[in-house]
């Protein structure tokens, strides 16, 4: 028997999530016996077929299940047919906040050999932690419609901080910033502007960085933040950010360090009352959905801040050394050279020291 | 006497503003005698030393005389001295709510001989003119903060949308686009997550088109807006958003399409029942005024705008082409090379028709 058991729950999803959710699972598999660790999953269907098939993004049932695991790793839900919002917010969101995925880690790294968009950037010019809100801010869902379908229609649509949420997810980027060797934290905001929420984060930012003296501070405007994530990223190390801003600063980070087939994130409970849930930032693609052009990675390093969070450092850094390898070396071959399984074996046989 | 006198309300600034303001009105003077127009300027001195003298943003006299004017030009406010959002929300956010800028005019172009972070984009896959909602949304400043400073403490802010307001917005850009040989139109938003604003944006672009059946539109949720602006800046000819998402995406366009030294806009209300205003999209950049080294071009960019909006179209085609002549000549100059003055004076000269 292993000296530990993982247990996953895999929801695949649509489009190319059973695609790169199979290559991280095999990745995975790769890295258990040297590391002594089993991997338990169970697979959830939940995604556009089973709401079209019986209206459903997530029974209650389905949801107390997961809870049961160790760990969620997702593929990418999502589809034209479905109306816009159904599945992000009857799936992806409600098990971010149903769990307290109140820390969205999200980095913005660019690996050596991997190509970026911009002139003139090396890998160590961009190595960004956001830390970026999972659980409250804009997303709350909260505001209205009066008169609606009137010409004095008003729409209002509110953000909501808590010292609670602002607080803990602050206190998580600080202790990130700590443990990194720059040792910095940028608060992301737009203060000037949006003044009771930008006060508060500012406030906590003040208050819990004093329990932080190595950690130095700084604040940009998240519209200088959005400038300087392509002219100067090296200004960045932890980045801690509302929920909406980190949700557009992060995938601008992924179209400037090689693309979001590589991005990577965990929505992360620090306190494990929940099971954390791991995902590659891209959807799911249905353009090239079933033609195995996919490109697994971003799932894979996703698996590697699974392993981070679980405590199996030792198979984390194994995996992304991988990783790290397969990019190297893809930098010499032709773009689409190997199919999705064919990037995910480079990379299992690599974990498996077969590379 | 010429043919047309134009009132300018000029608004220096501080930091680097009084420096652009000088040369974009050395432009507009060169301008003035082919196209027969007399400029006729009244300064105001309004940002951080006016703050700091009297404790005044904009006085309501002030405004008052603003308003007769037939535009304003800005140079740019704010200061460290300042705490953060004073000006902005005393001055520049006041100016645009009292006259109803309600369409704010960012291009997002990419002039030829301009260097880009962004490798392999040439100038015709750079030609985006964002048109930003300017008077409500997330800017209109409610929301609020209860039990502030205990562990309890709950901070909001609201974004308000108005059937007018976005539908005002949404036919001048559809207006916009249909003047444009590419007939396209992006909606940007994020109506998966903030459903009540987005549905009325997406329900509004859908009627307004049907009085454009000529325009072509399309839809990017804001964080895919932000991987395309540096992944596929083609992609893209009109952009209506609303005034956050157009607060962080035309700085992030200012990025890619030669630096925030080179982005101009315009505060438009388009039924001229207010003066228009006009502004580089760069803020003061205390770190290098007085030293003749902030580049003109944004200030004189913007000045170009002010002359279409006042039907201007000859002398804006001028100053236009002066100014895209004088950036071609720029590729084979050094970095600060030309100090502010210089850049003005050159532009000026080809205006006159001595370049
Ligand atoms: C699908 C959507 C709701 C989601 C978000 O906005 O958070 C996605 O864009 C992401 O960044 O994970
Ligand atoms: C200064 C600030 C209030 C302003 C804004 O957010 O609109 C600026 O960033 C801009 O884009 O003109």
């Amino acid at each position: 028997m292993a000296a530990r058991t993982v247990n996953l729950a895999v929801i695949p999803g649509d489009g190319i999530g059973p695609e790169v959710v199979a290559e991280g699972l095999k990745v995975l598999t790769a890295a258990a016996p040297e590391h002594d660790i089993a991997f338990e999953t169970t697979e959830y269907a939940l995604g556009a077929r089973r709401w079209h098939e019986t209206g459903e993004t997530l029974p209650d049932s389905v949801e107390e299940e997961l809870r049961g695991h160790d760990a969620i790793l997702l593929g990418a839900v999502g589809d034209p047919s479905v109306p816009s919002g159904v599945l992000e917010r009857g799936l992806l969101l409600r098990l971010r906040f149903a769990f307290s995925h109140y820390a969205n880690l999200r980095p913005v790294r660019l690996y050596p050999g991997v190509g970026t968009p911009l002139a003139g950037v090396r890998p160590e010019d961009m190595d960004i932690l956001v830390v970026r809100e999972g659980t409250e801010g804009p997303y709350a869902g909260m505001g209205g419609v009066l008169r609606k379908g009137t010409p004095d229609e008003i729409a209002t649509q509110d953000s909501v901080n808590t010292r609670l949420g602002v607080e803990r997810v602050v206190r998580y980027a600080f202790a990130k910033a700590a443990q990194r060797p720059r040792r910095k934290l940028t608060l992301v905001h737009k203060d000037n502007v949006l003044t009771y929420a930008g006060e508060l984060w500012q406030r906590v930012v003040r208050e819990v960085g004093a329990e932080f003296p190595e950690v130095s501070v700084d604040y940009s405007h998240v519209d200088a933040a959005a400038m300087f994530f392509v002219s100067q990223p090296q200004r960045f190390d932890v980045v801690v950010t509302d929920n909406l801003f980190g949700d557009i600063i992060t995938d601008l980070g992924a179209a400037v360090a090689g693309g979001i087939g590589m991005a990577a994130s965990g929505n992360i409970n620090p306190e494990n009352d929940f099971p954390s849930m791991f995902e590659p930032v891209h959807g799911s693609a249905p353009d090239i959905a079933g033609q195995g052009r996919a490109d697994p990675t971003a799932t894979v390093l996703s698996t590697v801040i699974m392993l981070d969070h679980l405590g199996l450092d030792a198979a984390a850094r194994k995996v992304e050394q991988a990783v790290s390898e397969d990019l190297r070396v893809r930098a010499g071959l032709a773009a689409d050279e190997r199919s999705t399984a064919a990037i995910g074996d480079d990379i299992a046989k690599r974990v498996a020291g077969q590379g």
